[in-house]
């Protein structure tokens, strides 16, 4: 399995150090080149680096106090004029933030994605904060740093849940 | 950028050429490992390598023709006994399924993802076609193979996507 996918964890704990510009571009691109239902293409990103917001952010949603000692985080919205509705929003934008968090391992990096939608009071809470629009609909936030915690890994895989529909059934 | 996220593609023409069951427990490996909010891992699979099963997927979507000559196809459901709620489901399952899209091509493979939830129709095709039960919720079906098609890579990486919140703002 992919070296990638395999050390990916949730990291809620940074080194005092910045990510670099060029690994933020890179996180982007990754995540601009996920797949989306009929190109639609709806994500826009909002990359937050200041401390004051990284901070703000922790009052938005109950499981972010780790956020403010972050060194950045990405905020990930569909934008609903483009989105064939807002389920779809939150699939695609799901697989651009799966995207980032995989390019993160490869870039040496930790990230948490911390859910916001389809919550009503965080959806409310991104929007104001950030003055987005209303067909900003902010669906996830990616912590993202230098990991400083050390975690065992584990591998989720049951075979419980898979069925085979086979050719000799 | 990683290689496997710059080159995966939607592919919809396959060699007739089956997928080995070990290439196959990878990619549910991956799917497995991909994160889920509250760790609820409420996704379920099924496996279909049967020809006829294939063909009548073709009936359930209009866009999936192409499925009846693909040699595997793999039905994402959310176990919505196990989600937040249907929204979630749908979330996690598609950072599960974009892990599976990244695995196959480490894995020399070429996918399509087609879209299930949330429309309704769609929805109760494939609880019927499959036997699902009320709470088992299809999210998307992956069709994948051994890619038949030359396609040309693309970047959609587009700057003006992107708002920075920085320190100097």
């Amino acid at each position: 399995m992919l070296n990638e996918i395999e050390k990916r964890q949730s990291i809620r704990k940074y080194k005092n150090k910045m990510v670099e510009n060029e690994k933020i571009e890179i996180l982007l691109r990754a995540a601009m080149n996920a797949p989306s239902a009929r190109n639609t293409q709806e994500w826009k990103f909002i990359v937050i680096t200041q401390k004051k917001a990284l901070s703000d952010i922790t009052k938005l949603s109950p499981y972010t106090q780790f956020v403010k000692s972050a060194p950045c985080a990405i905020l990930v919205i569909a934008d609903l004029n483009k989105a064939i509705n807002k389920e779809y929003g939150m699939i695609n934008c799901s697989a651009a933030i799966e995207n980032m968090l995989i390019e993160a391992v490869h870039q040496g990096l930790g990230t948490c994605w911390c859910g916001i939608a389809p919550n009503e009071d965080r959806i409310v809470g991104f929007q104001r904060n950030f003055n987005l629009k209303d067909f900003e609909y902010p669906v996830g936030l990616v912590a993202i740093g230098y990991s400083d915690q050390e975690k065992p890994l584990s591998d989720y895989f049951r075979s419980e849940v898979v069925r085979y529909i086979k050719e000799d059934e």
